[in-house]
């Protein structure tokens, strides 16, 4: 075992491990760390010795939270198409407004790198404020080559200069902009023979999303996308059937996706070959409660044994959400989840989605980035909704405190 | 005017006027306080003179926020039973684990004075902290008539020595106690003749609260249990159809009362009685949630012409939420209220279900209960739901800043 640099114990530890049922609780536990990763995590009578020892009072310890899906970089404020989507109008009519994703856009094109990146840190420490110590974020509102590049630069460089949350990018497709639909089969060749490749070369995004969806991309251009993804070593994510089931669910589990994602409309058979390919099904209660659409399918999810997570969707359109600690009150209500599986889907299986092995859990060689709660049941993180971050004693990142700013 | 102590000025002021159309915006707006209340509303350019000066760079001023429906005065955890229900457990085997109301009662009951104004002073402190500077306090955890008693005078124990929020204590009768199942009718004689009377007598309470519902009171007993409120001049209230419609919309408009709350379940002819009688509905999405109620009839309430509250229902059974602005969110979605309904819903609306004139308004002779928001929109506030602490910038309490404790 390393020097063991810290030692937090009598805690009740929510491991996560994969070897324990449920949620991996262990009562009376602690874990010890070792340059920012767990070296040992086991009964608080057995913990080694260590330069520092932090006593929970048997207190709940969680991995730090990990949002599985968010497009947090965009510049702009859709104040107003809330406003006007609560009294009523529709997404055409939005749209006419110069509402949706294309008034997103503009301001985003508009916005300098700077701007771009002070903006996504306000939104950052909020995130960790709330607990979340992973964070993916897509690129999808410049859609164009280049700017689709700067995004994820940005991106980039917010994650080497600041001290957590811990970033996973992801290159969105995430529709064809409005100068480009009289042209969208260029535009998708684009995306395919130039955007996914440059992605590639310059490490820019581990994975590859389509928004699969009316209005969005259809199965067969996704279908290209994806499959532009996987030739260069990409992993693969779909939006599916948010809105319309246009048969992503199938196409995502032949091609081994990380994820599917929404999932408001699917066939029984679209969730038994996700089931069959192993790919986590990603609830977004919050963006599900927002434009007031139907519940997925929780129960033929779960008697598919099709692993969930739960997420923020954080964006400016359907759900402006920093606090993934509100996702897990809704996964365990309005969603029909039990308590276990929201946290699975906000820790271990939101992991999953990512492709990231250790991260969700507190098991040996993990990130140490966890959450000491002022609670002792993992039901009250949900349970006092109202009351997230007044509920976090600490979130450590790297084995640190991480103090709010 | 009197001398003004303090004006608050270049700011887009909510007044929530009657007279004006609305929410009553002025957008280049002040207003100037004296003596903790309000002394004059308008137009910045012609704001009088003070000795404080306080400039809001064109940011939206509101007034406090009024939570018109809470049991805040518990003790007891029932972060288990949330999770039992997430599990998928019904109501019978929630109260067959010893969960319900009847879990509360018991550390409710065996609490002593300072540790239930402990609790309860913890639970407003976070209140304040979301921008709510008036709070709508139910008894109902005991349920013996000095037990009731004692949750009363422990409010406003409360109440006297707190500098905010202002409380607004209720007399509940919540249901009858597991002891007095067999001995029903003797119960609700003891409420009408000796509890309704004391409270009266010693002036714990401005209104009286019936849970009118299955499982709780039937309508007559709420009739006789309301009659004698009446009687003793005390305003009166209902709950109403959260499960089952037993007629209580009817016989709150046929007695005058001041609010119908829950109204899951409501007929037309319910609706149209409340609209004769100018009662207020109180909407709870929060416990709508997350007892995956159905939505009430948002839009036949409108159509009736039914003023709209919208309130937390702070309780540890079906909605332990703090915090008003995710009401306000799930108020603009879930419920489709449009954005002026909801901030109406917790400002002028609910403080009329409270009886209360003046408050929740920015007009001359109201308490000067304010929050200075960082955003200059009011959709705003339930627009980005998850941030709404980091959006208050500062929350007025009688005039002054109401320093987070």
């Amino acid at each position: 075992m390393p020097d063991i640099d810290t030692v937090i114990r009598d805690a009740r530890v929510m491991t996560c491990d994969p070897a324990r049922a449920g949620l991996g609780m262990i009562d009376h536990g602690a874990i010890a760390i070792a340059n920012g990763a767990i070296a040992w995590v086991g009964e608080a009578a057995d913990a080694p010795p260590a330069r520092r020892t932090i006593e929970l009072g048997g207190r709940l310890l969680t991995p730090g939270l990990v949002d599985c899906h968010t497009h947090a970089i965009f510049a702009g404020d859709r104040a107003n198409e809330f406003a006007m989507r609560a009294a009523g109008a529709g997404y055409l009519e939005i749209a006419a407004a110069g509402g949706g994703i294309a008034a997103t856009l503009m301001p985003t094109r508009a916005a300098s790198d700077d701007e771009l990146i002070e903006l996504l840190e306000g939104r950052l420490d909020l995130v960790l404020g709330h607990g979340t110590t992973t964070i993916e974020i897509k690129s999808g509102y410049d859609l164009t080559v280049e700017g689709e590049l700067r995004l994820l630069r940005c991106v980039a460089r917010s994650a080497q200069t600041r001290g957590g949350p811990r970033i996973v990018p992801t290159l969105l497709a995430h529709l064809v902009p409005p100068e480009r639909t009289g042209d969208r089969d260029a535009f998708v060749r684009e995306l395919c023979d130039q955007l996914v490749p440059a992605v590639a070369r310059e490490g820019l995004a581990t994975s590859v999303d389509v928004y699969c969806d009316e209005g969005a991309f259809t199965l067969a251009e996704t279908r290209a996308i994806l499959g532009a993804a996987k030739q260069r070593g990409l992993a693969v994510r779909g939006h599916v059937g948010q809105f319309r089931d246009l048969g992503a669910a199938d196409l995502l589990a032949e091609l081994g996706a990380l994820s599917g994602d929404h999932l408001e409309q699917v066939t029984d058979a679209g969730i038994a070959a996700m089931a069959r390919a192993g790919i986590v099904a990603v609830m977004l209660p919050g963006a599900c409660i927002q434009l007031r659409l139907p519940v997925p399918p929780i129960d033929k999810l779960r008697a598919a044994g099709v692993a969930m997570a739960v997420a923020s969707d954080l964006n400016p359109g359907s759900s402006y959400c920093e606090a993934l600690p509100i996702q897990l009150w809704l996964a365990a209500t309005h969603y029909g989840m039990t308590v276990d599986e929201a946290w699975l889907g906000v820790t271990r299986h939101a992991a999953k989605a990512l492709g990231l092995a250790g991260v969700g859990t507190l098991t040996v060689g993990a990130p140490a980035d966890l959450v000491a709660w002022r609670c002792e049941d993992p039901a009250t993180v949900p349970y006092r909704y109202g009351a997230s971050t007044s509920l976090i004693d600490e979130v450590y990142f790297a084995g640190e405190p991480a103090p709010p700013r």
